[in-house]
């Protein structure tokens, strides 16, 4: 496997070695479950990152961070309005019923896995206010998109006002949100916009075992506490998962990761640009390479997945080598 | 705190400098979530250590591990037979009432937090055989117990031969499942019996955050799979879960750390046996305490908690050190 | 059947023929649903039986009205403290598991099954405030009581102030309110206090498939119409369910009813005042009584239930014919 | 109203007389909830309607009688495949959410809202074999469809392999299966096919208040009533369901019944055969009528649902006239 060039997913990337210094350094005796000096920090540090208060806990999985976000925007009988392709939908395997206790998922459709006002209404609309049909209580939206795009501040603020309109909680998973950021080239406040709660993501990005769940009105956050120690989600050495957070947002390392991830992107990017599906504004490439060419590629060494016919993705992450990069951008160039 | 002498629970102990090696030694490139090579060799290692086929799952906490091995035991409609004291009946913030969607706790009274047949009898002896009333679809028991007192091997063949007459599962919570095999020094098949399931502890054993499932049945164990990853508990960097299991088998370190934290346990025991609740068969005490003994024991460096009134609930790990154990076995002594 | 004096439960008798007409008058076309005029009128006229704005749904069990009204007072995550008794906790078949989705059921003590706010403090002060113990969001009491007794308005309104001061909501399960109102001789709004939701029984008071959920937080009775949707309980031909409780209504049949269940049910004390478990306050009998002396009883055609160990259960009905209750009565004074 | 033609839905119209003599009937003392003669007989009398054995239960609605059998087929962490239009996907509040404990709905598109095995396994096939995704447990018909189509037998035994090969159980929603039937001209057996569970619909058909589920697998039975009562659907005088249902049996009048709906169906279509959406295969018309044409047939009195743009749904009923069949007919023919 060594030789191999891996752009399959960012998800199974090894460990930033400042996490490590860090869970190490946590390797001292303190309170169990999130009572410890640094579980107790986050708080305070994420509404430094975002300049306003907001409370903050991790959690193992941002499959369990968006599901543990929404319940605190969703009752049981209700639904949350996502894309088709998110990763709620597709790929959590059915943990948002499960955490939502058969709230429903309402599909709309939007150009590279975003959704706009327009695109969300589409589902809303057509729904009777009557008691036959479930209602929607939220949004989810996915920053950067499961096609790698990042959705821009306007084009948030435009969802918070429609979803305040419409009495919708906002819920952003962010699985990939330091891409986002980093690609925006604005402040995180700008990139989470008016939504009420965050899947902070870590782990894709360097991160072992630990991703943030960012609530922005603090009253719900027992609400959280609750929900995951019913989860079974409250580890009780939680300071080796706050530990791996606090690393990250020191000297944002989690922004100096993601702008990484998102130059190795980008190279392959000016590569290929005429056969990209989508932008590419974090850290994911959706190329258009025939059967042959991906078979071409694969012998070369390159690792990625199909996506559909005809369509390969390629992910980058914070230690992509930038040697593994441009070797990639040449062989696509050269099909 | 550096000078305190902590009894408080094993649950915040450090993590053994062998897991730590085995962390590190995972964080190269392999697959994501359990399709690495050492989650894969899970099921092998585990089917060895108890000789016979089994399945064996990593999972962060022993909560989400219980509920997750009931599950596979019990419809939402039916019901779990637990001592009333049981961790899962007390300690869970009702995560056995999510995981399996409403069955109900039924909860027995037995000695020292054990149950037998008797005990379980008297529940279900009462139970109308009708729709009004929840039947019970599986026994859970705790091995040590949450008293600290290990089952013997006939007990759990009596347990055993009950729930199959009754056709009822059989669940062991085994949060402290090295230190009951250690106590008995018997081989760990002896130890879990007849069991269905098993919540293997590693993390109060000197682990970080990895628990093993282990599915007697394997094929149960897609069931566990399925369910593991609606509950927001597949992690992507499986690999390093895997790995604390795996270094706490490799060469018995978990008996080894098992068997450090028993002896420190009974070390105290001996100095203070006429004041002992319970048998001390595993690292719990729980020892008759006056509130000012209690108070002169604190003021002394001692830390623990009350339980109940007038006593104490003392509990040693894996990396007790031996000079506090005689310190505080001499304190006690003393009063 | 027909020579046997059937003393099993009020729940199987005949329906009153003012019911019976009732429904034959809604057999013209109309709305579907609760669209209709009569579903439409409950809450007005619920209102003016309460003297006060309240909102009220059929629903065809008690079961469901029970676990409906809770489901606006308690999350998933929390616990609703109830008598050990309860017919909640005893004869539902684990529909508050369902309903709740997996809330938890905390069982108090009280003597005749009625709860006082210390027998719920015993229950509520051990929970520790942290989210590993499930925290109580509500309580559910039963008016008439299991054990046919009724709550005084002096009492209903001292468990409103201790429920109002720990934040938990109120509960009454009404399956037999009609015939504590006719015991207390007080107002309906007297015998309901200050509860928030109100299972307003009407099957075994002569009724046929229909019960009313009252409401005096109209606020939620959103929330109740979407849930019982939900639940599958919205019957498309509602106007013979709304029937069924308008009758019951009018000129006060519900009353005249369940006074002459009282009244038979007095006849019966008044011969063994000795032999009661329990004071006669409803409509049910705990009657201390060997199995000699029971199966003498059987032998002369009275039908009932045995109560756990020499005791047997007699329930009268609306329907109870004056001279069965008068020879029950002798009938077990002659023993 | 009385001058009003409704042809809006079944589902108010109103009770068969012989509905209530039945009920009637019932209106003398026996066992309480299902253990009435009446409730007793409704096994061996669906196994005579069906010629082979099966198992009936009553139950108040078909959104609770199609829940409960998919409860049989479906376990919480996976799917049920059913049309993007099905009634359990549109029109039941979220209900299949609530008691299949989150398992997701998957939606097929198919002609006519019926499903071929191609539709199923166009949404199959694309189904990563992971637990990332929901895995289908079982498929959902509804006979006659929600477009008014029925299923023929041939159709029916196709489905039934392809749910055999790939492991799915099969339920029908038979809401209007009578009307299938009574279209047919086969004998219910043939209607249903190979399916294991049948929500048989009485309540459209000139029923007051209750369902039956049919089970063709017996061994199931037992656990439709424990999640019947579970669900508050355990009617304490279930005699009055059975009646309605046992009369609607009786001397095939849920089939004469059916054939006077079809009747008036057939009578509409003939008149407007080049305006039909779909063949008119049961008791439901849906009619491209431009919104002039609507308004005009509203101010000659008849009443029908709208059905999107410049369409017109119109049902007939039980009893419904002929005279008013004859009058939409020549109404519409006449636009």
């Amino acid at each position: 496997m060594s030789t191999r060039k891996p752009f399959l997913s960012d998800n199974a990337a090894t460990v930033h070695p400042k996490l490590w210094e860090a869970m190490r350094a946590a390797d001292a005796p303190d309170n169990p479950y999130d009572n410890d000096a640094l579980s107790q920090a986050l708080d305070d540090r994420f509404s430094e990152v975002f300049g306003r208060e907001c409370a903050a806990s991790w959690i193992a999985t941002g499959t369990a961070a968006n599901c543990l976000a929404l319940a605190t925007l969703v009752r049981p009988h209700g639904g949350v309005i996502c894309h088709e392709e998110a990763h709620i939908e597709v790929d959590e395997g059915g943990a948002p019923g499960f955490y939502l206790h058969g709230a429903k998922l309402m599909l709309a459709q939007g150009a590279s896995a975003k959704l706009t006002p327009a695109d969300i209404a589409a589902v809303l609309d057509p729904i009777r206010d009557d008691v036959h049909q479930v209602q929607a209580h939220a949004i989810s939206i996915t920053q950067a998109s499961e096609y790698g795009c990042s959705y821009q501040p306007d084009e948030l603020a435009a969802l918070g006002e429609f979803a305040q309109a419409r009495k919708l909680g906002l819920h952003m998973d962010g699985a990939r949100f330091a891409n986002a950021v980093a690609y925006l080239g604005r402040s995180p406040a700008d990139a989470v916009g008016p939504c009420d709660t965050l899947a902070f993501g870590c782990i894709k990005n360097g991160g072992m075992s630990a991703e943030a769940l960012v609530m922005f009105d603090p009253a719900q956050a027992d609400l959280v506490k609750f929900r995951r120690k019913r989860a079974g989600h409250l580890q009780c050495k939680g300071r080796y998962q706050a530990a791996q957070i606090l690393a990250m947002l020191d000297g944002d390392l989690w922004l100096e990761n993601a702008r990484a991830a998102n130059a190795a992107a980008a190279e392959i990017a000016g590569a290929c640009s005429d056969r990209l599906l989508h932008p590419v504004e974090a850290n994911e490439l959706f190329v258009r390479l025939s059967a042959v060419e991906r078979e071409a590629l694969r012998k070369q060494g390159f690792d990625f997945y199909d996506w559909g016919q005809n369509l390969a993705r390629f992910v980058t992450a914070w230690n992509t080598p930038q040697e593994d990069a441009m070797a990639l951008a040449k062989a696509i160039a050269s099909l």
